[in-house]
């Protein structure tokens, strides 16, 4: 038997990819040597998620009293690391029966083992050599090791402890650092960022960055730059202070995870080069995801995964490769799409910036969480909107109505002439969109 | 001094439309016999949703220990009425504040007083008469007074109880009232709703009518049509069974108060009636808000005053009036925007609707809050949305994207193809967008 498609690693990339080819028609193998899901499912997105969601609701907890909640004293509350996780893994088994169910109504079949690519129409796996028109590769990233600590854990270690580390060191950059670091400071542990990138999130509107450094600085978690601090035993020295520390945690910049193969992929930067169809130098076999280096977003790498069936059944993808969302589950939510300030200016546009506090908000008073604000950047001659950019206790779901705007290549009238229900978070498009000077 | 534009009445449509008049340079003064900022912001709308968060936050804690907090035992929760009443009166007063401020940074007047419409060029107010060009009624509606119990508290007496009934009666329909009895239901009390229509949201779909009844059926809210119930002093009789009550709670289908006018204002069923630009039947003088009987939602108020501005500047109107969505702040939340399916049935257009569950949804199990879905009605030639429906604990800001989706008319094809952040709940947008049959 032929496949039309085996794919490689069963991450959001893998299995969005999968279950769009049986849905096409296309006799599809998934090969995975571990979980269904893949990282993203089982030790990233999701379970950081869930996490949060835990510490987020201790921390809120904790201003009940305010609400009008009585009964809860501050001092008596705790956080149950195994509970939470307990919760956290029945969450992470159904969505992987999930993606098994679509993958059994799709026609998809399953192998769990590790693969080797022999060609572009041959895999191994389990000692077998099964053959295969295309193949995608979607094997995904991992933490790069460190040199500075080359045991630290990993998040999918993280997951095994039996109790969580009282001062946590995170080195490493990124949203996850972050997102980690607030959860550690919620359930009131001390975590440390070491951070080996200023700014920790490079891809950020100078402007998010420049309010998350404050948050972090408001929820007393140091930041300290790699570069600059002295690492001793269990402690590390900068600017003359002493920082412990008791465990360290591996959030470092990502590497891909290249699957054996006797075609020779070309690489870039470590991770394997692909076209605009996400095809590597060899045709017939595709990249998508973290490993190709081109995004580190599930959505993307699901995204992506689309485009490369499209891309076997003939369907032309689209010049440009499409706008999508950051997200940042910190406390409050920060979230961004399109162009920061800084790519706007690159690129020598007539712009303005709209900008509307959550404080005037009703609802997000209401809510007790009126900190943040959002930003709509847009040219200055049809008013299109170029990027939005929002700080709220919920921004990365509200991040999703300036999606479809910037996909329908709409504008602030837009926003201003649509009307938003009241009272609600989403009232600040529409309040924003029509600020005039 | 002649002014150009006599606002009466502070709600959603008389300050919104006078702060757009005094941005137009309207010479504007806005008259309110009571407080800025109408019923929506004193006793509707901010502080209905305020109580019901601090009621939802009670709710929610109650599974604080499956999410792994420790230290709450459920059974010492208690309500403290008088806190959360102090927590909405501080969000009130900021929020009166910020519309004053609008108001004096935009040159508009105000006057708390009875106003009285002398001419469409005259209203007397303050032992005073006043010269305008425009006169706008955006006075509001009040419950209708009920025969069954004449002596029955309003949304606005409740505010003033130093404690909360044990069984309240909650007598009328609409959102409010379901809201209302959940919020009694979630503090520990025993609510029951006397129906005086069924369906209890006559504009509601009738999938979202249904799933609400069913919710209200395990919230143990007894539902009793007041067509057959019988009333007795304390309690009534209903399928043979006794309902006790301590208290009459009046949330009624509404009726317009009108201010005092010599020049004869003509009604329609005890409202106002109104053209396409809002204005009465006496030119010069406009009606917005719930006072004109066209809608009794806060934000179409809004909408309705910003069309009469726009029509005292000369701005042309579109012909048709705008989608708006229809937010209920039940448990979960439920929002729907367009035509419902009944509506589409009745113009005998091709339709499918896409639907797609929550419980698929990685984002909201996290939350653990899994209950509901997204229904997308769309017509088959183009695949344009028509309406959309959801049912999820943040459905009333999930359904802006709908807004903008739809003021741009945007495609079932559109949300398949626009990238949502993962993991958000708004991927049930793209997700049932890209559901092919």
């Amino acid at each position: 038997m032929v496949y039309d498609l085996i794919v490689i690693g069963s991450g959001p990339a893998g299995y969005v990819g999968a279950i769009k080819a049986g849905q096409r028609g296309l006799k599809t193998l998934v090969i995975d040597k571990k979980y269904v899901g893949g990282m993203c499912l089982n030790w990233g997105c999701i379970p950081t998620k869930s996490l949060l969601e835990s510490a987020k609701m201790l921390h809120k907890v904790k201003s009940a009293a305010e609400f009008g909640i009585g009964g809860i004293d501050p001092a008596d509350l705790s956080f149950d690391w195994q509970q939470a996780l307990k919760r956290t893994q029945q969450i992470v088994s159904k969505l992987s029966r999930g993606i098994e169910f679509l993958w059994k109504k799709n026609g998809v079949e399953f192998l769990k083992a590790e693969a080797k690519i022999l060609s572009p129409t041959q895999v191994e796996a389990d000692n077998r050599i099964l053959e295969t028109k295309n193949i995608l590769i979607a094997t995904g990233s991992r933490p790069a090791q460190r040199k500075d600590f080359p045991d630290a854990l990993s998040l999918e270690d993280l997951y095994g402890l039996e109790t969580l580390p009282e001062k946590p060191l995170l080195a490493g950059r990124g949203a996850n650092l972050v997102e980690l670091a607030q959860f550690f400071q919620m359930i009131g542990k001390q975590p440390i960022i070491l951070a080996d990138d200023l700014p920790l999130m490079p891809s950020l509107d100078a402007y998010l960055e420049s309010y998350i450094q404050k948050q972090l600085k408001k929820n007393k978690i140091p930041v300290i730059p790699t570069i600059e601090a002295v690492i001793k035993d269990n402690y590390l020295v900068y600017n003359d202070k002493e920082h412990n520390f008791d465990m360290v945690i591996n959030v470092s910049f990502r590497s891909a995870i290249l699957p054996e193969s006797v075609p020779v992929l070309e690489l870039k930067n470590g991770f394997v080069k692909t076209d605009r169809t996400h095809q590597s130098n060899i045709p017939g076999i595709y990249a998508a995801g973290d490993v190709n280096g081109k995004s580190y977003l599930a959505h993307v790498a699901s995204a992506q995964a689309l485009e490369v069936i499209d891309t076997i059944m003939n369907v032309e993808l689209p010049q440009d490769e499409r706008q999508y969302p950051l997200n940042i589950y910190s406390e409050p939510e920060m979230a961004q799409i399109g162009f920061t300030e800084e790519q706007i200016k690159a690129q020598n546009l007539d712009y303005k910036i709209n900008q509307y506090p959550l404080s005037a908000n009703g609802k997000a008073l209401t809510e007790g969480s009126a900190d943040g604000f959002i930003r709509i950047l847009f040219e200055t001659k049809y008013n299109e909107v170029l990027g939005v950019q929002i700080v709220a206790a919920n921004a990365t779901d509200l991040i999703s109505e300036a999606g479809i705007l910037m996909e329908l290549e709409g504008t602030t009238y837009d926003l201003a002439r649509t009307i938003h229900a009241h009272p609600t978070v989403a009232e600040v498009y529409m309040d924003a969109g029509a600020i005039e000077e």
